[in-house]
């Protein structure tokens, strides 16, 4: 029986998504140990995607295959009781033996958080990224339109990534402005490893004047992590979403326009 | 020269607010550490009210003397530079010998809040209590109500306090709902140890039909602690003020009635 869950972390007190060998806790570790303990099977569990350490998700997915056949409501409920309260899911179904969490995404949703202004909160100060050098948040908008479409993302890419191709696509780019709080938001359907935290590490040191004005542009172009700027702190990102259609993934697209900007591609190619 | 800080801190990582012997954070013991590395002086400082460990506070308030004379603003930015991202200083100022930040409080401004529903957020999981029972948020809020004005609340004390008198005045009793959001809002002239969360577990134990419905008003009657509900857990509560003038309390008091559900008192007897 192929099962699929939805779920939810708060990255802080992870090392990571991937279970690895020594200390420290991993969501995919404590998944794991939830089913082995709860059903007497040792499972693997496989996500969309790891995430790093300090990362969060919101709606991660996952599949594993399990000898028993447990009604999905039961098995949710079952885990969450089981889990700390930094793992949550949120929905369990049963999936065909087809299904597969990385395989089959279709696109990813992810969102970065940012405090702008002098006086960030101390309460919830894991799940945002402080700033406290004024910018315009349009300018900040604005310079992330080049990213847009089909492109070699190799020079976002981190290090340690075994991928065969760079080619990404970002079809949509929203900025949530509200009040001191900036929530950027990319679409697209597929992310390299810490190319989110590095396109706003290079856009906001762009816009503080610690890189050139051009740097985005010619990171892109030259596809050399050297031209670009910073790492953006890990505790601003979240990935909200993994989507496994395409109707999804418009859906979300849709629901970014209402934001204070927006800008997207309706043509997937 | 004495100084009066205002500051925010995430409890999530203290043993709590006061220093103490032995392993572990306290925010205490972070502030005077900074002063004495920034400043070289051995300093002791004196906040409102100790906090326990897991309760946050946004405005909590302390003074502390200095024979250097320091611009506020400088000093404000050197120890947020110094501190961890956890604490965070609002505003120094310079006051007169007789501030003392504990004797010369008027009253405080405490909250707490839950989440009521069925998919409690990881994301923040340390900054509020889940709550996966329904119940009235009004039922809830009316059932507060004999906590209004002045009582001896010598039942909802936590055992290990010294103090004179378990009397205190709650002024005013508000409750904002916002989707599955519940925060409670209790403003008074001073609370005792544990005073609120054994309030809210005692409410919610009566709400959720594990204690009799009138446990709450027993508790309050017969000062006895064992005829109370449980203690609600410490993330969800929040050191929001410390007035020190009426006026500012009546303000707050005043912002207060704008929520969903609201009760004062404005005589302050």
């Amino acid at each position: 029986m192929r099962y699929k869950i939805t779920f939810s972390y708060e990255g802080t007190n992870f090392m990571g998504y991937q279970r690895q060998l020594g200390e420290g806790r991993t969501v995919q570790g404590e998944i794991e140990e939830a089913l082995r303990i709860l059903y007497k099977e040792e499972v693997e569990i496989h996500a969309s995607g790891r995430t790093d350490k300090g990362v969060h998700a919101r709606g991660q997915v996952a599949h594993f295959d399990l000898s028993l056949s447990l009604v999905p409501e039961k098995l949710c409920y079952a885990l969450n009781r089981f889990l700390a309260r930094d793992i949550r899911l949120y929905q369990a179904e049963i999936v065909g033996e087809d299904f597969h969490a990385r395989k089959s995404a279709f696109g990813k949703h992810y969102s970065y958080k940012m405090y702008l202004g002098k006086k960030p909160p101390a309460i919830g100060y894991a799940t945002f990224c402080p700033i406290v050098t004024f910018f315009s948040p349009e300018a900040f908008f604005l310079s992330l339109m080049p990213l847009l479409g089909r492109h070699d993302f190799q020079g976002f890419c981190g290090r340690g990534s075994s991928v065969k191709t760079y080619e990404r696509t970002i079809c949509a780019i929203a900025l949530d402005v509200e009040e001191d709080w900036l929530t950027l938001h990319l679409v697209g359907n597929g992310f390299l490893r810490k190319m989110i935290r590095n396109i706003v590490g290079t856009a906001l040191d762009m816009i503080l004047n610690r890189r050139q004005e051009d740097a985005l542009l010619t990171c892109l172009r030259e596809r050399d992590r050297t031209k670009g700027g910073q790492t953006a702190p890990s505790e601003g990102l979240v990935l909200e979403e993994v989507f496994y259609t395409k109707e999804a993934l418009l859906e979300t697209m849709k629901s970014l326009k209402d934001l204070t900007f927006y800008q997207g591609q309706d043509n997937l190619s």
